[in-house]
């Protein structure tokens, strides 16, 4: 597909994708907004051999949506940035007809772009923008307190074992393997918890909680506390996984990136009703790990007494920079 | 460098530049904003054999600044995205040094964006957001009218003949290929046209006259009559140096990309009186090239003749896809 060929077919689906240099975008009523931006880099976040065009389109709308979600905002626009190798036609085609049926399944427009050829990897850069409710700010990273309660909604380590499964070529987990390719930005999640004022600091998790929690914790100028036997993994097919990849299950947990959950500290007091509201809400449970108490970087509690923790995982096996 | 080093690097220089998972902006009082993204590609828009890190920086953000100028916006914010290959430190650091200095020098705001590593080339994905004056709209490229007289401001194939006699390895003729590398996006300019009423449609020259005219014809469903006696070439260098390429300077000048130009359409009456205007605040002429006419596609006149032209050059040499 020539340039001209992907602009014309993505006009088709969105009448407002730009024929222009650059999107416009009417003023939100003095709404304020959010603006994110995340890479996809084949044989640095995917391999074709394991992405169908429709998983990897899902995966470059969700991540930065998870980015909008974390800041509460409302997806309103992205724009899509392709360097496209030769002799991947029909992968693009896909890829781009994957991409145009989930903006509209969450009432995105797509608004612009740009498409060039590449010599060598396949190169993904959305940039979404997002709306929060008029006079809302996010629930910056910075803003959690001493003592707050932290809480994950979501799952962790799913996706760095559907990773490996698929690095290694397992069979077989294929739950994990569409935790790591398909990943689902929590959006309304994001906007329900932006808009509670118990609900302190929030951020989402995409290099591992382990090192996203470490930025929380740093931004905020605390430390964290958290209770491994909180983090006790019950489901016996995540077990069973980790057996088959020789991986410890709790540094997998820990360490593992890519989950888009969400992350975030909720005053003490409030704790209980934001558990059970959440619940009742979104019919599935957030998991309390820990709670934020003054000093620096991160401690580790089992049955009440405290753990030094040595991992091996790298916090993102993507990155060996 | 890694993800974290080059965060701290870009925060010490821009305190706001995020530390959250979105960057938040403020709203503009109902001023309309203009959202733009555009990629750099090593091996496809540039080589480092040839390209400083500097002068890799200034295009990054001038191509993007470009796209704003067309739409009349004054630039904002921008987001960066860098994919890094291995063994790129020096480089990447001299590019963010450079990126970061000449954001400050255009009163630009860098919040935030992505960096990954790369295992092949350097991708570059900038993403740059302009706010519009209270009430403004842009120049539309749909909305010139028939009978509008067309200007071109800046120059035309000079980015091309850069590019050639980097390519080749030629030397001397320094001049173009400044051109090529550094382009001076025409911001002010962008501004101070989009604000006259007699200014009808506006774009940016990025894929050569030819080819960005083209378009602006079929969004505003017209055809241009292209005047080639306004277009005889003056400049010696220009000449010595298309012929020292072996190359037509017609057809550079109407096929050659990256000038980064504006293509503007006026109304003839006041045709004149811009002219005048724009020399006497930029201190250098615009270029009239023709005019709008009912019908289709282009049409070339020369010494009041109809013309078929027959081009060998691509429009754009980079893209053979």
């Amino acid at each position: 597909m020539k340039e001209d060929q992907i602009i014309e077919f993505l006009r088709k689906r969105f009448p407002h994708f730009i024929g222009d240099d650059a999107a416009f975008l009417k003023s939100f009523k003095n709404k304020n907004s959010i603006l994110t931006k995340d890479l996809l880099i084949e044989d640095v976040h995917f391999r074709k051999r394991y992405f169908k065009a429709s998983e990897l389109a899902h995966k470059a709308l969700h991540i930065n949506l998870s980015d909008l979600a974390a800041m509460g905002a409302k997806p309103e626009f992205v724009l899509l940035g392709l360097s496209i190798p030769k002799n991947s036609d029909l992968y693009i085609k896909d890829f781009l007809k994957s991409f145009c049926t989930l903006c509209k399944k969450n009432k995105i427009q797509l608004i612009g772009g740009d498409t060039t050829k590449s010599e060598s990897a396949f190169f993904i850069s959305v940039t979404a923008f997002g709306s929060l409710k008029r006079g809302h700010s996010p629930k910056f990273r910075h803003l959690s307190k001493n003592s707050d309660i932290l809480y994950v909604a979501g799952s962790l380590g799913y996706a760095h074992i559907g990773l490996e499964l698929l690095e290694r070529n397992q069979k077989g987990f294929s739950f994990f393997k569409r935790a790591f390719k398909k990943p689902k930005a929590k959006v309304l999640e994001g906007l329900w918890l932006s808009q509670r004022k118990e609900v302190t600091a929030m951020m989402d998790l995409s290099d591992g909680l382990y090192v996203d929690l470490l930025k929380m914790c740093k931004a905020s100028h605390l430390s964290a506390k958290i209770n491994l036997n909180f983090l006790k993994r019950k489901n016996a097919q995540f077990k069973e996984a980790s057996k088959a990849l020789n991986l410890n299950p709790l540094e997998v947990m820990l360490m593992g990136g890519e989950d888009y959950g969400l992350l975030f500290s909720v005053q003490k007091k409030y704790s209980k009703e934001i558990e059970e509201k959440f619940f009742s809400h979104f019919k599935y449970k957030i998991k309390k790990i820990g709670e934020m108490q003054n000093g620096k970087g991160l401690e580790w509690i089992q049955d009440g007494i405290k753990k030094n923790l040595n991992f091996k995982l790298k916090h993102f096996f993507h990155f060996d920079e």
